[in-house]
Protein backbone atom coordinates (compact mmCIF):
# COMPACT_ATOMS: atom_id res chain seq x y z
CA UNK A 1 0.00 0.00 0.00
CA UNK A 2 1.28 3.14 -0.86
CA UNK A 3 0.51 6.66 0.70
CA UNK A 4 0.55 10.12 -0.67
CA UNK A 5 -0.03 13.83 0.25
CA UNK A 6 -1.53 16.40 -1.73
CA UNK A 7 -1.93 19.82 -0.39
CA UNK A 8 -3.58 22.96 -1.88
CA UNK A 9 -1.75 26.22 -1.55
CA UNK A 10 -2.16 28.50 1.23
CA UNK A 11 -4.73 31.94 0.83
CA UNK A 12 -3.00 33.99 -1.64
CA UNK A 13 -3.63 37.44 -2.03
CA UNK A 14 -6.14 37.65 -5.06
CA UNK A 15 -7.71 33.98 -2.99
CA UNK A 16 -8.31 37.43 -0.81
CA UNK A 17 -9.48 40.35 -3.17
CA UNK A 18 -11.51 37.16 -4.68
CA UNK A 19 -9.82 37.83 -8.43
CA UNK A 20 -9.18 35.13 -10.88
CA UNK A 21 -5.78 33.95 -10.96
CA UNK A 22 -4.63 31.38 -12.71
CA UNK A 23 -1.35 31.77 -13.73
CA UNK A 24 -0.18 34.64 -11.92
CA UNK A 25 2.13 34.46 -9.62
CA UNK A 26 1.04 36.06 -6.38
CA UNK A 27 2.02 35.60 -3.32
CA UNK A 28 0.90 34.34 -0.05
CA UNK A 29 -1.23 36.32 2.70
CA UNK A 30 0.20 36.32 6.15
CA UNK A 31 -2.60 34.23 6.83
CA UNK A 32 -1.54 31.73 3.72
CA UNK A 33 1.72 31.46 5.00
CA UNK A 34 0.56 30.46 8.49
CA UNK A 35 -1.92 27.90 7.46
CA UNK A 36 1.35 26.77 5.56
CA UNK A 37 3.27 26.40 8.61
CA UNK A 38 -0.02 24.84 10.18
CA UNK A 39 0.02 22.53 7.62
CA UNK A 40 3.44 21.87 8.27
CA UNK A 41 3.54 21.31 11.82
CA UNK A 42 0.19 18.96 11.54
CA UNK A 43 1.96 16.57 9.00
CA UNK A 44 5.05 16.68 11.44
CA UNK A 45 2.99 15.61 14.62
CA UNK A 46 1.75 12.76 12.68
CA UNK A 47 4.71 11.55 11.93
CA UNK A 48 4.59 12.39 8.05
CA UNK A 49 8.41 12.17 6.25
CA UNK A 50 8.43 12.11 2.04
CA UNK A 51 11.37 11.29 -0.29
CA UNK A 52 9.81 13.74 -3.03
CA UNK A 53 7.95 16.60 -3.59
CA UNK A 54 5.79 18.12 -6.39
CA UNK A 55 4.62 21.21 -7.15
CA UNK A 56 4.03 24.16 -9.54
CA UNK A 57 6.12 26.90 -11.26
CA UNK A 58 3.92 29.32 -9.04
CA UNK A 59 5.66 31.29 -5.86
CA UNK A 60 2.06 30.44 -3.88
CA UNK A 61 2.20 26.41 -4.05
CA UNK A 62 6.35 26.85 -4.06
CA UNK A 63 6.21 28.57 -0.70
CA UNK A 64 3.65 26.63 0.67
CA UNK A 65 5.94 23.60 0.00
CA UNK A 66 9.03 25.54 1.65
CA UNK A 67 7.40 26.68 4.54
CA UNK A 68 6.23 22.57 5.07
CA UNK A 69 9.19 21.31 4.06
CA UNK A 70 11.25 23.34 6.76
CA UNK A 71 8.58 22.48 9.56
CA UNK A 72 9.12 18.41 8.62
CA UNK A 73 13.18 19.39 8.73
CA UNK A 74 13.43 18.54 5.03
CA UNK A 75 14.75 21.35 3.22
CA UNK A 76 17.23 19.34 1.76
CA UNK A 77 14.56 17.40 0.02
CA UNK A 78 14.86 17.62 -4.11
CA UNK A 79 11.69 19.13 -5.38
CA UNK A 80 10.29 18.58 -9.03
CA UNK A 81 8.56 22.02 -10.73
CA UNK A 82 6.44 22.08 -13.23
CA UNK A 83 3.82 24.32 -15.06
CA UNK A 84 1.74 20.90 -15.07
CA UNK A 85 1.00 21.06 -11.73
CA UNK A 86 -0.03 24.87 -11.98
CA UNK A 87 -4.03 26.14 -11.65
CA UNK A 88 -6.44 26.02 -14.24
CA UNK A 89 -5.45 28.99 -16.48
CA UNK A 90 -8.13 31.94 -16.41
CA UNK A 91 -7.44 33.03 -19.76
CA UNK A 92 -8.69 37.04 -20.00
CA UNK A 93 -10.62 37.01 -16.52
CA UNK A 94 -7.30 36.61 -14.70
CA UNK A 95 -6.28 39.67 -12.53
CA UNK A 96 -10.34 40.06 -12.53
CA UNK A 97 -12.79 40.27 -9.26
CA UNK A 98 -16.38 38.81 -9.24
CA UNK A 99 -17.47 42.15 -9.47
CA UNK A 100 -16.00 43.54 -12.75
CA UNK A 101 -16.60 39.70 -14.32
CA UNK A 102 -20.20 40.03 -13.32
CA UNK A 103 -20.35 43.42 -15.00
CA UNK A 104 -18.57 42.38 -18.15
CA UNK A 105 -19.78 39.30 -19.03
CA UNK A 106 -22.61 38.36 -16.87
CA UNK A 107 -23.47 36.45 -14.00
CA UNK A 108 -24.78 33.36 -16.24
CA UNK A 109 -22.12 33.17 -18.56
CA UNK A 110 -19.67 33.48 -15.32
CA UNK A 111 -21.40 30.83 -13.79
CA UNK A 112 -20.68 28.61 -17.17
CA UNK A 113 -17.40 29.38 -17.39
CA UNK A 114 -16.94 28.39 -13.18
CA UNK A 115 -19.36 25.28 -12.91
CA UNK A 116 -19.01 23.72 -16.62
CA UNK A 117 -16.08 20.95 -17.32
CA UNK A 118 -15.44 21.65 -20.83
CA UNK A 119 -16.45 25.35 -21.16
CA UNK A 120 -13.32 27.90 -21.10
CA UNK A 121 -12.99 31.11 -19.84
CA UNK A 122 -12.22 33.75 -23.22
CA UNK A 123 -8.83 33.14 -24.24
CA UNK A 124 -5.74 36.10 -23.67
CA UNK A 125 -5.05 37.71 -27.19
CA UNK A 126 -2.02 37.98 -28.50
CA UNK A 127 0.27 40.92 -27.17
CA UNK A 128 -1.36 40.50 -23.95
CA UNK A 129 1.06 41.39 -20.93
CA UNK A 130 -0.44 38.31 -18.83
CA UNK A 131 0.67 36.32 -21.79
CA UNK A 132 3.87 35.42 -20.00
CA UNK A 133 5.11 32.83 -23.37
CA UNK A 134 9.02 34.45 -22.32
CA UNK A 135 9.26 33.74 -18.52
CA UNK A 136 12.29 31.01 -18.23
CA UNK A 137 10.12 29.09 -16.40
CA UNK A 138 7.66 28.04 -19.36
CA UNK A 139 11.21 27.41 -21.34
CA UNK A 140 10.04 24.10 -21.46
CA UNK A 141 6.83 24.38 -22.80
CA UNK A 142 6.34 25.16 -26.70
CA UNK A 143 5.24 28.40 -27.61
CA UNK A 144 2.25 27.63 -29.46
CA UNK A 145 1.15 25.00 -26.59
CA UNK A 146 1.32 27.79 -23.45
CA UNK A 147 -2.66 27.73 -22.58
CA UNK A 148 -4.41 31.17 -23.57
CA UNK A 149 -7.22 29.60 -21.41
CA UNK A 150 -8.22 26.63 -20.42
CA UNK A 151 -11.18 24.09 -18.91
CA UNK A 152 -11.32 22.07 -15.94
CA UNK A 153 -10.90 19.06 -19.15
CA UNK A 154 -7.77 20.73 -20.05
CA UNK A 155 -5.87 20.79 -16.97
CA UNK A 156 -6.90 17.03 -16.37
CA UNK A 157 -4.95 16.78 -19.46
CA UNK A 158 -1.80 18.34 -19.04
CA UNK A 159 -2.10 17.01 -15.67
CA UNK A 160 -2.34 13.59 -15.65
CA UNK A 161 0.63 12.67 -18.42
CA UNK A 162 2.98 14.34 -15.70
CA UNK A 163 1.00 11.95 -12.65
CA UNK A 164 1.74 8.88 -15.02
CA UNK A 165 5.57 9.75 -16.42
CA UNK A 166 7.04 11.51 -13.57
CA UNK A 167 5.24 10.89 -9.88
CA UNK A 168 3.72 7.13 -10.62
CA UNK A 169 7.32 6.08 -10.62
CA UNK A 170 8.41 8.27 -7.53
CA UNK A 171 5.61 6.28 -5.77
CA UNK A 172 6.01 2.73 -7.00
CA UNK A 173 10.11 3.41 -6.26
CA UNK A 174 8.59 3.52 -3.13
CA UNK A 175 9.01 7.40 -2.30
CA UNK A 176 6.82 9.25 -0.31
CA UNK A 177 5.33 11.69 -2.35
CA UNK A 178 3.92 15.71 -1.31
CA UNK A 179 1.97 17.31 -3.81
CA UNK A 180 1.65 20.62 -3.42
CA UNK A 181 -0.91 22.27 -6.03
CA UNK A 182 -3.69 25.22 -6.50
CA UNK A 183 -8.09 24.09 -6.55
CA UNK A 184 -8.22 22.84 -10.11
CA UNK A 185 -4.66 21.06 -10.38
CA UNK A 186 -5.40 19.03 -7.15
CA UNK A 187 -9.28 18.67 -8.63
CA UNK A 188 -7.62 17.32 -11.59
CA UNK A 189 -5.78 14.75 -10.11
CA UNK A 190 -8.80 13.84 -7.80
CA UNK A 191 -10.91 13.18 -11.05
CA UNK A 192 -8.43 11.05 -12.32
CA UNK A 193 -7.56 9.13 -9.50
CA UNK A 194 -11.32 8.84 -8.07
CA UNK A 195 -13.10 8.52 -11.19
CA UNK A 196 -15.30 11.26 -10.51
CA UNK A 197 -17.60 12.19 -13.24
CA UNK A 198 -17.20 15.93 -15.39
CA UNK A 199 -20.71 17.27 -13.41
CA UNK A 200 -19.65 16.09 -9.83
CA UNK A 201 -15.62 17.27 -9.81
CA UNK A 202 -16.76 20.81 -9.93
CA UNK A 203 -18.59 20.85 -7.26
CA UNK A 204 -15.60 19.23 -5.07
CA UNK A 205 -14.05 21.92 -2.85
CA UNK A 206 -10.56 21.40 -1.35
CA UNK A 207 -9.61 23.93 1.71
CA UNK A 208 -6.02 25.66 1.29
CA UNK A 209 -3.78 24.44 3.40
CA UNK A 210 -5.33 21.47 4.77
CA UNK A 211 -3.23 17.96 3.83
CA UNK A 212 -5.23 15.41 2.26
CA UNK A 213 -4.32 11.87 2.37
CA UNK A 214 -4.55 9.09 -0.31
CA UNK A 215 -4.15 5.73 0.50
CA UNK A 216 -3.25 3.39 -3.09
CA UNK A 217 -3.02 -0.28 -3.55
CA UNK A 218 -0.73 -1.87 -5.42
CA UNK A 219 -2.18 -0.30 -8.51
CA UNK A 220 -2.35 3.05 -7.24
CA UNK A 221 -6.66 2.34 -6.82
CA UNK A 222 -7.54 4.65 -4.20
CA UNK A 223 -8.18 2.61 -0.72
CA UNK A 224 -9.37 5.96 1.09
CA UNK A 225 -8.63 9.29 1.39
CA UNK A 226 -8.98 11.62 4.33
CA UNK A 227 -7.71 15.24 6.03
CA UNK A 228 -5.47 14.88 8.24
CA UNK A 229 -6.92 17.48 10.38
CA UNK A 230 -10.49 16.91 12.75
CA UNK A 231 -13.65 16.84 10.60
CA UNK A 232 -15.57 19.86 12.20
CA UNK A 233 -12.09 22.08 10.70
CA UNK A 234 -12.24 20.79 7.32
CA UNK A 235 -16.10 21.11 7.02
CA UNK A 236 -15.73 24.75 8.29
CA UNK A 237 -13.02 25.19 5.82
CA UNK A 238 -14.97 23.53 2.56
CA UNK A 239 -17.87 25.69 3.35
CA UNK A 240 -15.45 28.84 3.25
CA UNK A 241 -14.54 28.09 -0.33
CA UNK A 242 -17.93 27.02 -1.34
CA UNK A 243 -19.42 30.45 0.11
CA UNK A 244 -16.72 32.80 -1.19
CA UNK A 245 -16.89 30.66 -5.02
CA UNK A 246 -16.57 32.32 -8.06
CA UNK A 247 -12.92 33.75 -8.26
CA UNK A 248 -9.97 32.57 -6.06
CA UNK A 249 -8.97 30.29 -8.25
CA UNK B 1 33.87 33.54 -21.05
CA UNK B 2 31.39 32.45 -18.17
CA UNK B 3 29.93 33.77 -14.81
CA UNK B 4 29.37 32.32 -11.92
CA UNK B 5 28.19 33.69 -8.75
CA UNK B 6 29.83 32.30 -4.84
CA UNK B 7 27.89 33.14 -1.69
CA UNK B 8 28.16 32.67 1.67
CA UNK B 9 24.86 32.27 3.78
CA UNK B 10 23.44 35.11 6.20
CA UNK B 11 24.72 35.03 9.84
CA UNK B 12 23.19 32.43 11.54
CA UNK B 13 22.35 31.71 15.17
CA UNK B 14 25.64 30.07 15.98
CA UNK B 15 27.28 32.68 13.77
CA UNK B 16 26.33 35.23 16.26
CA UNK B 17 26.94 33.31 19.18
CA UNK B 18 29.90 32.78 18.22
CA UNK B 19 29.77 29.03 18.06
CA UNK B 20 32.01 26.07 16.05
CA UNK B 21 29.22 24.95 13.78
CA UNK B 22 30.20 23.14 11.30
CA UNK B 23 27.63 20.55 10.19
CA UNK B 24 25.22 21.26 13.24
CA UNK B 25 21.67 22.28 11.32
CA UNK B 26 21.08 25.96 12.91
CA UNK B 27 19.01 28.45 11.30
CA UNK B 28 19.51 32.24 10.40
CA UNK B 29 19.13 34.92 13.04
CA UNK B 30 16.79 38.05 11.92
CA UNK B 31 20.06 39.66 10.47
CA UNK B 32 21.00 36.48 8.02
CA UNK B 33 17.76 36.80 6.87
CA UNK B 34 18.14 40.67 6.07
CA UNK B 35 21.65 39.96 4.49
CA UNK B 36 20.18 37.38 2.05
CA UNK B 37 17.10 39.29 0.78
CA UNK B 38 19.78 42.27 0.53
CA UNK B 39 22.22 39.45 -1.68
CA UNK B 40 19.28 38.78 -3.76
CA UNK B 41 18.31 42.87 -4.20
CA UNK B 42 21.45 43.73 -5.65
CA UNK B 43 21.45 40.62 -7.89
CA UNK B 44 18.54 41.75 -8.99
CA UNK B 45 19.64 45.55 -9.32
CA UNK B 46 22.43 44.27 -11.32
CA UNK B 47 20.49 42.12 -13.91
CA UNK B 48 21.65 38.74 -12.85
CA UNK B 49 20.03 35.47 -14.04
CA UNK B 50 20.58 32.31 -13.45
CA UNK B 51 19.75 28.44 -14.88
CA UNK B 52 20.91 26.51 -12.08
CA UNK B 53 21.75 26.83 -8.14
CA UNK B 54 23.59 24.42 -5.83
CA UNK B 55 23.50 24.69 -2.07
CA UNK B 56 24.17 22.35 0.84
CA UNK B 57 22.06 20.01 2.74
CA UNK B 58 22.08 22.69 5.71
CA UNK B 59 19.08 25.23 6.47
CA UNK B 60 21.15 28.02 6.40
CA UNK B 61 22.47 28.06 3.37
CA UNK B 62 18.99 26.70 1.82
CA UNK B 63 17.22 29.59 3.40
CA UNK B 64 19.87 31.85 1.82
CA UNK B 65 19.59 30.64 -1.53
CA UNK B 66 15.18 30.29 -1.28
CA UNK B 67 15.31 34.17 -0.02
CA UNK B 68 17.84 35.18 -3.10
CA UNK B 69 15.77 32.67 -5.30
CA UNK B 70 12.66 34.66 -3.89
CA UNK B 71 14.30 38.46 -4.56
CA UNK B 72 15.26 37.07 -8.16
CA UNK B 73 11.77 35.78 -9.05
CA UNK B 74 13.16 32.25 -9.77
CA UNK B 75 11.47 29.91 -7.08
CA UNK B 76 10.45 27.46 -9.45
CA UNK B 77 14.97 27.45 -10.11
CA UNK B 78 15.62 23.82 -9.96
CA UNK B 79 18.46 23.12 -6.68
CA UNK B 80 20.73 20.67 -6.29
CA UNK B 81 21.64 19.90 -2.55
CA UNK B 82 24.50 18.06 -1.49
CA UNK B 83 26.42 17.76 1.38
CA UNK B 84 29.87 18.05 -0.16
CA UNK B 85 29.38 21.54 -0.06
CA UNK B 86 28.49 21.34 3.48
CA UNK B 87 30.89 23.90 5.94
CA UNK B 88 33.87 22.22 6.98
CA UNK B 89 33.06 19.18 9.72
CA UNK B 90 34.24 20.47 13.13
CA UNK B 91 34.22 17.33 14.94
CA UNK B 92 34.61 17.79 18.42
CA UNK B 93 34.21 21.02 18.91
CA UNK B 94 30.43 21.76 17.47
CA UNK B 95 28.62 23.40 19.60
CA UNK B 96 31.40 24.81 21.81
CA UNK B 97 31.85 28.35 21.81
CA UNK B 98 35.13 30.13 21.84
CA UNK B 99 35.61 30.65 25.89
CA UNK B 100 34.81 26.77 26.46
CA UNK B 101 36.96 25.48 23.33
CA UNK B 102 39.78 27.97 24.65
CA UNK B 103 39.20 26.48 28.04
CA UNK B 104 39.59 22.43 27.39
CA UNK B 105 42.13 22.71 24.81
CA UNK B 106 44.38 25.84 25.24
CA UNK B 107 44.52 29.14 22.80
CA UNK B 108 47.55 27.76 20.99
CA UNK B 109 45.97 24.63 19.93
CA UNK B 110 42.38 26.08 18.94
CA UNK B 111 44.71 28.20 16.93
CA UNK B 112 46.20 25.64 15.13
CA UNK B 113 42.99 23.79 14.67
CA UNK B 114 41.81 27.08 12.86
CA UNK B 115 44.63 28.17 10.78
CA UNK B 116 46.18 25.20 9.99
CA UNK B 117 45.18 23.71 6.36
CA UNK B 118 46.01 19.84 7.83
CA UNK B 119 44.94 19.31 11.10
CA UNK B 120 41.36 17.63 11.83
CA UNK B 121 40.14 18.95 14.84
CA UNK B 122 39.31 15.97 17.57
CA UNK B 123 36.57 13.96 16.02
CA UNK B 124 32.77 12.92 17.01
CA UNK B 125 33.37 9.50 19.00
CA UNK B 126 30.69 6.36 18.47
CA UNK B 127 27.39 7.57 20.11
CA UNK B 128 27.89 11.01 20.00
CA UNK B 129 24.33 12.77 19.21
CA UNK B 130 26.24 15.16 17.29
CA UNK B 131 27.10 12.12 14.46
CA UNK B 132 23.74 12.41 12.54
CA UNK B 133 25.00 9.63 10.33
CA UNK B 134 21.19 8.65 10.23
CA UNK B 135 19.58 11.57 9.18
CA UNK B 136 18.27 10.72 5.93
CA UNK B 137 20.08 14.28 4.16
CA UNK B 138 22.96 11.75 4.56
CA UNK B 139 21.62 8.46 3.37
CA UNK B 140 24.00 9.13 -0.15
CA UNK B 141 26.95 9.46 2.03
CA UNK B 142 28.47 5.54 2.96
CA UNK B 143 27.77 5.46 6.87
CA UNK B 144 31.96 4.89 7.43
CA UNK B 145 32.32 7.80 5.13
CA UNK B 146 30.75 10.27 6.96
CA UNK B 147 33.46 12.78 8.72
CA UNK B 148 34.05 12.80 12.82
CA UNK B 149 36.11 15.39 12.06
CA UNK B 150 37.60 17.39 8.76
CA UNK B 151 40.47 19.83 8.36
CA UNK B 152 40.23 22.46 5.39
CA UNK B 153 42.33 19.66 2.70
CA UNK B 154 39.51 17.60 3.75
CA UNK B 155 36.80 19.78 2.79
CA UNK B 156 38.74 20.66 -0.55
CA UNK B 157 38.87 16.82 -0.95
CA UNK B 158 35.13 16.33 -0.91
CA UNK B 159 34.16 19.43 -2.58
CA UNK B 160 36.13 19.94 -5.91
CA UNK B 161 34.84 16.31 -7.26
CA UNK B 162 31.23 17.45 -6.98
CA UNK B 163 32.55 20.82 -8.77
CA UNK B 164 33.94 18.77 -11.46
CA UNK B 165 31.48 16.11 -11.98
CA UNK B 166 28.04 17.92 -11.19
CA UNK B 167 28.74 21.64 -11.69
CA UNK B 168 31.37 21.98 -14.38
CA UNK B 169 28.84 20.40 -17.25
CA UNK B 170 26.51 22.79 -16.30
CA UNK B 171 28.69 26.20 -16.76
CA UNK B 172 30.15 24.50 -19.92
CA UNK B 173 26.78 23.93 -20.97
CA UNK B 174 26.15 27.63 -20.76
CA UNK B 175 23.68 27.40 -17.90
CA UNK B 176 24.76 30.70 -15.53
CA UNK B 177 25.16 29.18 -11.65
CA UNK B 178 24.45 30.15 -8.47
CA UNK B 179 26.42 28.55 -5.65
CA UNK B 180 25.43 29.21 -1.92
CA UNK B 181 27.46 27.42 0.99
CA UNK B 182 29.81 28.26 3.54
CA UNK B 183 32.69 30.02 4.42
CA UNK B 184 35.19 26.74 4.55
CA UNK B 185 33.33 25.24 1.67
CA UNK B 186 33.56 28.44 -0.34
CA UNK B 187 37.36 28.63 0.80
CA UNK B 188 37.77 25.25 -0.55
CA UNK B 189 36.44 26.09 -4.26
CA UNK B 190 38.66 29.40 -4.06
CA UNK B 191 41.74 27.49 -3.09
CA UNK B 192 40.90 25.73 -6.56
CA UNK B 193 39.87 27.88 -8.90
CA UNK B 194 42.36 30.27 -7.55
CA UNK B 195 45.48 27.89 -6.64
CA UNK B 196 46.14 29.50 -3.76
CA UNK B 197 48.44 28.13 -0.98
CA UNK B 198 47.49 25.66 1.83
CA UNK B 199 49.35 28.59 4.24
CA UNK B 200 47.51 31.79 2.43
CA UNK B 201 43.91 30.26 1.81
CA UNK B 202 42.99 29.60 5.97
CA UNK B 203 43.56 33.87 6.05
CA UNK B 204 40.58 34.25 3.28
CA UNK B 205 37.92 35.79 5.39
CA UNK B 206 34.43 35.49 3.31
CA UNK B 207 31.65 38.28 4.32
CA UNK B 208 28.40 36.70 4.79
CA UNK B 209 25.46 37.29 2.39
CA UNK B 210 27.54 39.15 0.04
CA UNK B 211 27.88 37.70 -3.87
CA UNK B 212 31.47 37.32 -5.09
CA UNK B 213 31.04 36.83 -8.85
CA UNK B 214 34.00 34.67 -11.02
CA UNK B 215 34.71 35.63 -14.55
CA UNK B 216 35.90 32.18 -16.09
CA UNK B 217 37.60 31.43 -19.23
CA UNK B 218 36.59 28.80 -21.91
CA UNK B 219 39.02 26.35 -19.38
CA UNK B 220 37.31 27.74 -16.77
CA UNK B 221 40.40 29.40 -15.36
CA UNK B 222 39.37 32.94 -13.35
CA UNK B 223 40.01 36.29 -15.15
CA UNK B 224 39.09 37.61 -12.53
CA UNK B 225 36.36 37.86 -9.30
CA UNK B 226 34.83 40.61 -7.26
CA UNK B 227 32.18 41.82 -4.70
CA UNK B 228 29.23 43.04 -6.31
CA UNK B 229 28.87 45.01 -3.39
CA UNK B 230 30.75 48.63 -2.92
CA UNK B 231 34.60 47.93 -1.75
CA UNK B 232 34.05 49.96 1.72
CA UNK B 233 30.90 47.52 2.09
CA UNK B 234 32.84 44.65 1.61
CA UNK B 235 36.06 45.86 4.01
CA UNK B 236 34.24 46.45 6.86
CA UNK B 237 32.46 42.80 6.13
CA UNK B 238 35.42 41.49 5.97
CA UNK B 239 37.56 43.05 9.04
CA UNK B 240 34.18 42.30 11.14
CA UNK B 241 34.59 38.24 9.79
CA UNK B 242 38.28 38.60 11.00
CA UNK B 243 38.05 40.19 14.14
CA UNK B 244 35.35 37.81 15.08
CA UNK B 245 37.93 35.09 14.15
CA UNK B 246 37.28 31.77 16.05
CA UNK B 247 34.69 29.46 15.84
CA UNK B 248 31.33 31.23 13.79
CA UNK B 249 32.42 28.50 11.04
Amino acid sequence: MYKIVLLRHGESVWNKENRFTGWTDVDLTDKGVAEAHGAGRLLRREGFGFERAYTSVLKRAIKTLNIVLEELDLMWLPVNYSWRLNERHYGALQGLNKAETAERFGDDQVLVWRRSYGTSPPPLEDGDERLTVDDPRYATLPRSRYPRAECLKDTVARFVPYWETMIVPDILAGHRVLIVAHGNSLRALIKYLDSISDEDIVKLNIPTGQPLVYELDADLRPLRSYYLADEDVIRKAEAEVARHGGPRE
